[in-house]
Order: structure tokens, then sequence, then C-alpha cells
């Protein structure tokens, strides 16, 4: 979102950022007012929480069933859910606070609304807002929300990894899995219903607050997304993070130069892992040391004792300018959409690693484009990795792949960044984009399917059915009975 | 299609054009290679023929109910069709133009698909397609071809003049309405399924043909069309044809100067009439007379008796110029989506007599959003029209509406131009845009519906009652049989 904003505050506008005191990554800016809000949780309590994705990242369990998958990854939303929700609790419940935003005369709302306690700011004050999602909402509250059509019949539902061409029993899946969204979102969703109809004193529903949208700037394209039904106020700005290519820095500078004719490997896991079991990193660093190219890796945990000399730790890495550089041979990665799209845009083939969330559909969907290669971190050997590392770099159909997916992801109009923009700018300067709201929101379930008029035409079926059929039999009985007469009649006779 | 074609040039590409011998507006070119090819008519056919549209127009009936309305539309576009099939087949038959095709490697065809001939020949030409569309295809072959679903509970279809908000009547007719679109479809397009299976030597049906788009350029937005699901490959273009003002000649400018405070008047009936029975032209002339403003009419009929001074006719008039003038008060128009859109580009307020086919769904477009007033033409008395000029000019709503509407349209991050050249190249230089298909294409219709999965999961249902049932039943008369047995011991005791 940060440089949607910085390029907005370039242009003159005034923008105000709230964040809860205790983050990792927002700081006082020179550029933007931020107001920092209280919250009841500690830093340490913070990093503590977030720990815990590494760690069921990296448990071993059993294979595991679609079903069992998807309870895992929905415990683990809900854990951070409720952390969230305290958060978002602590900043509804600051009345200092709330009176400022009252008294500041917005014109637009910009937020990620998977949690969706902007929404619920944005409600009260009455005020436009533009959505900034990763790759929607969790259990299709995006398509519920915006009225997005979405046949279970070639659009995969959200941690199943299949693609858009399913057989028969992933499609009866995928089917119930659809019927089921609206019960994972209640579940999902009932403490933001809950607050915001305490905050706003009506009741409130989740989808209120998300077919709030005037647009919805989506951080995908159809070079990662399967093709499906779109509506016209979805923007579609995926690779909006590949933007600002530097220099590398010296060291790095000095480190891929140094890798020779084989190239150099990236290898990072994101954000929120930077450290990993001892022996899964010692299994990573032994096929590290087998392979010829020099690997970049970012990791903070304690150093592998096989470490080899070709393979290099570092605390941060500048991702998306390491693989630009044309001797990156290959990317190792979690495949967060952040990440893949780096990779998408550089044209550099992966191995991914995904390790929980959206981010097992995220590797199929690039798989399924021949342009990486998925394993499982919890099984993988060493030579697993080799293996992965060495189709990547050496088969010629991953690099091909990667580099059409790459020529037809930057070939565009516009650059996302400046369409971001543009349609920010474009709520404020209209107050919204209501023509771009479909009448179905004025519907409800009943009528947007139709039902009700198929019940109607049921009716007048049945009804007509039913008087022709009386009408029938009521014109044979009476043609019956003529006909009997002349019987009748020719016996006496 | 023609400013997209020249920038096309400008750019380097070579374009051929392929047209009728006989036509009105298209001659040989400096800039394109222009293909003529003979047809089976004369010229005074062609003019003949569309003359007729000019006679249903103005012929006096009494009020249409839906289903005659849209049978007349009907009859009107399956007369034009025989017209064109004609040339279609007269196309496809020449060997020496056929062959000459064939061999000269094109990258891309552009074509409009409502008489889908053209795609007859990509077809046959292996190339792929982009479709540059007015409002749609007939009869929703638009979403059965590009997959786009239409819910009829808030799409209205074409000839029904509903808008996105419909009561339970309108709902019940416009779901009849889809219901037998793939019968009007196939009653419409079955020459052209004929003629291609004869081409192609293989059995095509009209789906098969226009499924081929890589990319739709539809000439309009959601300004104008009532917002509704897409596709990704569907491009937005409305408002093309608003490019290129040119300052207005010395004739015209001393006209629209003269007119004084009061401004002027444009008036054009689109370039298929522009003649109509003198007692309708004598009501226009009476209503005219009346006005404070300058009238500039597009007329190239006898003159009408009582013409006012106010007034002046001309054979043709350089109408995107004129309503771009500031003293430009009103428009009257057909309700073409070509003239609709330099209304809603120039903000100027418009009277509408729609006289055929999509126009009286696009007048219903405008009045829905308060930016004009639709009259009917054969009814309308010359105090109608009065009145009507006297709203949309001095009541400051029309003109506010109109003013909203060309803003929304007008504030785009790129023009409609640049971004129909851009699709056409980007098809060009990747050979179709394959990604941007939906799997839907390779589902039959009860697949795509789900129908054999709900069909399956009714199967277990079914079966896991009835097993059930039969567990139960079971297990009671085993129950009540160990129950009964103590019974008839006591009884013996």
């Amino acid at each position: 979102m940060r440089p949607v904003v910085d390029i907005l505050i370039q242009k003159g506008h005034h923008a105000v950022v709230l964040v809860p005191e205790i983050n990792w990554h927002i700081k006082t800016s020179q550029d933007c007012e931020v107001k920092f809000y209280p919250v009841s949780y500690t830093f340490q309590e913070l990093s503590d929480h977030f720990s815990v994705f590494s760690y069921e990242a990296f448990t071993q369990r059993p294979p595991l069933t679609l079903l069992q998958n998807m309870k895992i990854s929905y415990e683990t939303i809900i854990n951070t859910t409720n952390f969230v929700t305290s958060t978002c609790e602590n900043l509804l419940k600051n009345e200092t606070l709330i009176k400022d935003l009252e008294t500041s005369n917005f014109d637009a709302m910009l937020s990620d609304p998977i949690f969706p306690c902007g929404e619920i700011i944005a409600e009260h004050l009455s005020i436009p807002s533009i959505f900034f999602l990763r790759r929607g909402a969790p259990f299709g509250m995006e398509q519920e929300a915006s009225k997005s059509p979405s046949p279970p019949s070639y659009v995969p539902r959200i941690f199943t990894t299949y693609t858009d061409h399913m057989n028969l029993s992933q499609r009866v899946k995928n089917v119930l899995l659809s019927l089921f969204d609206f019960v994972f979102c209640h579940m999902l969703y009932s403490p933001y219903t809950r607050m915001a109809s305490e905050f706003l004193k009506r009741d409130v529903t989740a989808v209120d607050l998300f077919s709030r949208a005037s647009i919805w700037l989506l951080r995908y394209d159809f070079v990662f997304e399967f093709a499906r039904p779109t509506m016209p106020n979805m923007v579609f700005i995926g690779g909006i993070n590949c933007v600002n290519r530097k220099p590398l820095a010296q060291d790095f500078e000095k480190l891929v130069n140094s890798s020779g004719e084989h190239g150099f490997v990236v290898f990072s896991l994101g954000s929120m892992v930077s450290e990993i079991p001892m022996d899964k990193a010692m299994d990573i660093a032994e096929a590290f040391r087998s392979i010829p190219q020099t690997v970049i890796w970012r990791y903070t945990g304690k150093v592998p004792s096989n470490l080899g000399s070709n393979t290099h730790l570092v605390k941060w890495l500048p991702q998306n300018d390491l693989l630009a550089h044309p001797k990156a041979r290959a990317f190792i990665t979690h495949a967060g959409s952040h990440g893949i799209y780096e990779g998408i845009c550089n044209a550099v083939p992966m191995v991914m690693l995904p390790l929980f969330g959206d981010q097992m559909d995220n590797a199929k969907r690039i798989e399924s484009r021949g342009a990486g290669v998925t394993l499982n971190v919890l099984d993988m050997t060493p030579e697993d990795l080799i293996n992965a590392l060495d189709s990547v770099i050496n088969k010629p159909s991953y690099k091909e792949n990667i580099q059409r997916l790459s020529a037809l992801h930057l070939d565009r109009p516009i650059h996302p960044l400046d369409l971001a923009v543009h349609w920010v700018e474009f709520v404020m300067r209209h107050k919204g984009a209501p023509h771009l709201r479909p009448a179905a929101h004025d519907l409800n379930w009943i009528q947007y399917h139709s039902l009700d008029v198929f019940a109607f035409l049921l009716a007048v079926l049945v009804t007509t059915f039913f008087i022709s059929f009386k009408c029938c039999t009521y014109t044979c009985r009476r043609c019956c009975g003529r006909k009997s007469r002349p019987k009748s009649k020719s016996k006496k006779e």
C-alpha cells in the first residue's frame, strides 16, 4: 500500500495512517501523518504470536486430507483473528482518536479489508472505501460482497490447491466448499459484526461492511490467477510491488558478480519466517553445497554446521533487486503472492516451499503453468531440493514459461501503481463510484437467483396444466357421453 | 474502427481491409491496403434495402407489446441478415481472394462480429481475433460466447427497455427472454453456421465462431451501461469515437456564433435516416420555430414549408465538434450508441427519438440517469418536442446529470483509443490472449452449471437416507422384537 500512499502524498493529498502502537514495520514518517493508538499487548507478545506460524509450518504431520488442511488453515486464521480483533477493539474504544477522525473531513478510506476494522470506521465517518487486497478475501467473501459470480465448476476455492480444470471428484469438493463458504465467513467475521453493530449502534453484517467497497484494488492479474468473472469495480494491480528497482548495495553487488557463469539463487521464506528447525536448515544447506550456483539465503537462525562456501546467509535481502539481476537463476520462495509477483516480473523460475494459508494455492498456480516446482518443506530431502533446482535452472521449459508469463504480465497499457493511484483519486473526486455498483446489491438472495420468478412460472405451468387436464377430461367425458348415447340408442333399436 | 486502424498503421503495422465492392463509406486509401471483392447486388439495391429502416421507423402502428416490438426488431435484423449473408457468401466463394489471404501471414483479425463472416476467415487462417462491438451481440451471444454470467434478475435483456431495477413482472419477462436467447441466436446465426461448416469442412456452431475472441473491445462503459459481471478479456472502450475534435468549418462556426445567448440545438437521426415523412418533418419544424435556440438539423428531404428562420437544414454536420461547442444546449438524437457517447463526452443533455434496434434500450439508459428525455417519434406532437427541449435546456437537473456522467466517463486512466490499440497489438505480439480465456470453455453445459455434481450429491443423499431408514426400521424391529418377547413371557407367567 505504501507506494500508492507515497504517490498520493507527492500529488498533494494529505494522508493519515492509523497504526497500532505495537507493530513491526510502520514508524513515524516525515511525509504523512501517522496516528498511533495504544493496544493491549506488548511487542514480545506480537512476535511470539506470529512465531507460531513458523512453528506450525515446520511441525511434521501425517499426510493431510483437504478437510484437515482446511481445519489447520482455519485455526491459524482464527488464532490471528483473535489477535487482530483485540487491536480493532482498542481502536474503536479510543474515543479521543475517533473524535479526532470525525472532525477530519476525509475524502476516502484505503484499507486492506481482510480484517474489516477500517470499514467500521469508514461507515461511521460515511466516507467511501477503496479495498486493497492480496488475493481475495477468505471463503469467497470478495465474490459475495462484490456480487461477482464465481461458478464452482471452474473457479477453485481457496485452500483446495485445485486448478481451473477439475475432475468430477474435485468439482464435488469444490461445490461443497462453496456451499459452506457462508458458514466459514460467519464464523470468521462474527467478532467484526459484533463490534460493528455495537460501535455503529445498529445491526451490521460482514457482507454489509465488505460491500461498501467503491473500488476493489486486487493484487493479482490473470497471468497468475485463473480467468474468471469479474465486476466493473474490480481493478487488477498484480505486480504493483515490482516497482522502484534500485541498484544493488555494494556487498550484494560483489556477491552476485562473484557467482561466475552459474549465477546465483535467491532463497527467502518471507518476513514472517526467518528461523527454521536446525535439522531442516541442515538438509537445505546440504542441498545448497551440492549445486554450482551461489546461494543468497535470508536466514536469522543458528548457522548450520554443514553450510557450503557457496551459501551466504543474510538477515535481509533486496529481493526484487536481486531477482532483477541477469545472473539470478532461480528463486526459492514460500509462494506468498508478493514474492510470486517479483518472480514473475523478473522472469526467474521458482522452487516453491509453501508453508500456510493460500501459499499452497499460489504455488499450484505457478506449477500448473510450468514455471516452477512445488516441494513439501516437511518431507523434502536434500536430493529433492537439488533435483528441483536442477530442473528449474537447466530444463529450458521452466525459463521459457516464466519468460512467457513475465512478458504477458508486463505487457499492460498502464502500470498497476498508476492504475491504483488513479482509482483512489477517482473515488476521492467523485465521492465513490456508484455507477460501478451492480443493482444486485438491492436484491435479496431469492430475487438475485430469480427463484421467485421460477416459482411463479412453475405455478403458472402447474395451473395451466391442471386446467387443461380438467378441460380435457370434461371434453372427453362429454364426447364419450355423446358417443355412448347413440350406442344405447342403437341398442334400444 | 477506423481510428484504431489509423494508429496501428502509424505505428508501422500493415493493415488489409476487406470491403465489399458496393458500400457507402469505404473507398481506396493511401494508408492501408483495401481489398475489394465483388458482390451480387447494386448500389441502388443496397440503398433501397436500408431505406426500409427509415420507412419502418416512421410507420404508424398501434401501441406495441414487448413481444410485438421484439418481432419487428427481429424481422428487421433477419432482413438485414439475409442481405449481409449474401455479402459473406460472395467473400467466401472468392477463391482468388481467399488464396491471397492464405499466403499473407496475418497476425490478427479485427472485426465486428455482429455478423461473424470475418470469424470464418480468421478460423480458416488460424489467426487470433479481436472483436470490436457496439453494445453487445444480439440475444446474449456475447455473454454465452465469452462465458460471462448475466443474471436475468438485474441484467435487462436487449429490446426490453428495462433498467437494472425491475419489478416482478419485468423480471418474469426478462427471465423468459433469457431462456429463449439460444432459440433467437440459433435462428439469427443459422446461415453463418451453414456457411462456416461448408467453408471449413467441419461442423461449426455460432458459439464456436464467437468464442474465438481473444479480446472483446466493447464500445461502452458503465457510465452508460448498467454495472454487471464482465470477463478478463473484455475491454471497455466506450467513447472511443469522441476523439479528434477539430475546429468547426467557417460556415458552422458562423452559424453557432450567431445563435446568441440561447445557444443552439443539434438534431440528427444518424447516417441511416436522413429523410422523414413530410407530416412528421412539419411537426418538427413547427416545434423548432417556437424555441429561442438556433437549430442545426441534418436533413436531406424536401424542405418543410413551415421551417422557421432559426432552423438550418444541412446535408451533413460535424456532430462531435458541434456538441463540443460551449453554446450547444441540447442534442436531438435517435439514440444510437455513437451519438449517445458524443452527447456524454460533451455533456450535452439529450432529447431522444429512438427508431429501431437497441436504440430504445440506449434511450432508456440515459433517461434512467436523468440526462435526457425520450419521445416516441410517431406519437409526439410539436408541443411534446417543445416541452422536452424546454426541460433538458432549462431544468438544471438534466445539465447537472449529463455533466456528472460526462465527468465520470472522461475520468479514466487511459484513453479508450490507446486502450484499443494496446490490446490489438497485445494479441498480435502474443498470438492471442489464452491466459484471459476462462476454463469454462472446456466444460459442457451440464458441467458448467455443476448439474452432474448436484446429481451425484443427490444420489449420495438419497442412498444415505435410504440406508439409514432401512437400518432404523431393522433396528426398531429387532428392539421391538426383544421388548415384545418379555411381554409375551409375562403374559405366559
